[in-house]
């Protein structure tokens, strides 16, 4: 087990070490460990080794001049120069603050970025600011849109974040396909099947396979067929992705850049790096603060009154699951798998930093 | 078979009658023609009824007066006077238009509303002034929460509709759940059953009964069950309930008001009518207008020629079912099924106006 601080020390130190400025380390380490507390370890510890590798690869830039190209009274669109995600997500997250400071709301399209970890991080920067916060981003082809077997699209996640009173906030933070990708990578270390819905063949016949990606499968929408609404994940993974990418001029769909040094970079673009979406809408533009929040009070706690099923202890409010992890893995420490341990470790030693 | 001038005089005429004014007819007359065209006939001439009972037991206001009543540089929340919602809802666009037109981005949350038919209608709105629309509603609980089996919101529809340049545009709309109610009505006048996924018994077990919500069942979100997603689902209804109703003061969640006079007025209320939220977005807040278009019309082609699945014939793009419906049924016109015309020769004849 680590502590919090022993993880987040060795992540800013091998971003300083790659070259990031100390405040660029900072944010690099606050959004890997708010991943591993919420028990996303997916986006944690574990993707470190694939922002290394990449920096190795001379693919990704950490002294970025992260800069406005365009704007109106409430947006943005933000070229992040190929930062690391973390860096120019953030940025761009305060520019729409900012924005919706003075407009009431703001909204910052970003294209030049990179995989910056957990959406919700940046939505949930609005809170403390009395804002409800939206991030959006577009991510490596693996979908395939309805009726289709071509992966066009990345499992594309939402997250909202919106400010209550004595309830803690409302936080929403899903991929727009039934199950990560990373869910696949375990089902297939277990030798396990998935269940149908989850992902197709090369041909579009259903798969139960979680290796199926190997052999020219693609993932699917949320929704899963068509009978069951995959044409309206679908939209939800389109939307994200044109909101990203054609509104930042960043790549879209099948264009966007892989997050891993092992995928070649791509020959064709259609516009710069990665693509994201973030907005911040400040709850006095719409009713009193006071009011907006005791009414969201009210939301949360008739919606956590809701009757639970048969075998149900609970119905929970979006964040809540979150929220719980990151009580419990602050206290009790945050538990690294051994190929994740020895990975770091050999990073460690090759940036002459210590971790053990 | 009914020609488009045909049903949209008809429909005008019967709210005219109700005592709205000419242009308010008019644009209900034209939403209403809207849905049939499109193919969304469950949003159309079929609900005429609905309005007229309405308004018969007073329960809808046919002299609203529409206001703004809180705002900011790219916000508002308007009061919709209890009006017809399609009157309610075109206004709140359109300040949704203007403020945009001045901030860039212009966000409306209404309240004290009603049903409004496709919020397609009102997204595509923004189109013609190279913008980005969006709208949302809030509607009567049938749907639960993941891990939950009581009725807790309606299948709140999300729409958007991106404008491209020789491309027709893209146009989302579609119910946060894997179908709309009107499906599991259809299914059970044939004596059909449905498939698992879509709804859930009084216990929260799985059902394939289309009547189950007479017996305390209840509609599930998008993703059918947790295994598929369905807390995704309900992340998605929950947040477009919140913009709906919380943004706007309006009833949210259970105690939104019910659509049809056969159902009693709630004796609690938590804020005012239905809600509704629109946004609309300058493309050229984001980009030059011809730069986003022509990168939209990439998007579209790019999506379009991707790989169909074996045994099916061609990729569709969010809008290409609806505006291949309008077309046929422009030229061929309009079929209503024998119940529907009898419920408006009725209307008619107590109405004094002409329908055959």
């Amino acid at each position: 087990m680590y502590t919090y601080s022993y993880l987040f020390d060795f992540t800013r130190n091998v971003f300083l070490k790659m070259g990031c400025s100390e405040a660029d380390s900072r944010i690099i380490a606050e959004v890997f460990m708010a991943a591993e507390l919420r028990d996303h370890a997916s986006h944690g510890m574990i993707r470190i080794k694939d922002y290394y590798e990449l920096w190795k690869a001379g693919r990704i830039n950490v002294k970025p001049n992260i800069r406005k190209m365009h704007e109106s009274p409430s947006t943005a669109v933000v070229d992040g120069d190929n930062a690391v995600g973390m860096v120019a997500a953030r940025k761009s997250m305060e520019i729409a603050i900012e924005k919706a400071g003075t407009a009431g709301t703001g909204w910052v399209a970003t294209r030049n970025s990179n995989h910056f970890g957990i959406a919700g991080y940046y939505a949930m920067m609005a809170l403390e600011h009395n804002m409800t916060g939206i991030c959006l981003t577009n991510a490596n082809p693996l979908v395939s849109p309805t009726f289709s077997v071509s992966r066009m699209m990345g499992t594309n996640p939402i997250a909202v974040a919106i400010p209550a009173k004595n309830q803690p906030p409302f936080v929403a933070d899903f991929a727009t396909t039934p199950i990560a990708r990373g869910k696949l990578a375990v089902a297939e270390k277990k030798g396990e099947k998935v269940p149908f819905g989850f992902v197709q063949d090369k041909a579009g016949n259903p798969s139960d396979d979680p290796a199926i990606l190997r052999s020219g499968g693609s993932m699917l929408t949320l929704g899963g067929d068509r009978v069951h609404g995959s044409h309206k994940g679908y939209c939800l993974t389109a939307i994200v992705d044109i909101f990203s990418a054609v509104f930042s001029g960043a790549n879209f769909g099948p264009f966007v850049p892989p997050s891993v040094a092992y995928l070649p970079v791509l020959e064709k673009k259609v516009g710069a790096g990665t693509g994201h979406f973030f907005g911040a809408m400040r709850i006095d533009s719409f009713q009193p603060a006071e009011d907006f929040k005791s009414k969201m009070d009210e939301w949360i706690s008739t919606f956590r009154s809701s009757k639970p099923a048969e075998g149900m202890e609970k119905v929970l409010i979006p964040g809540d699951p979150e929220r719980e992890a990151e009580a419990r893995n602050m206290k009790e420490g945050i538990r690294l798998v051994p190929a994740i341990r020895k990975d770091l470790m050999e990073i460690a030693s090759e940036l002459e930093i210590p971790f053990s």
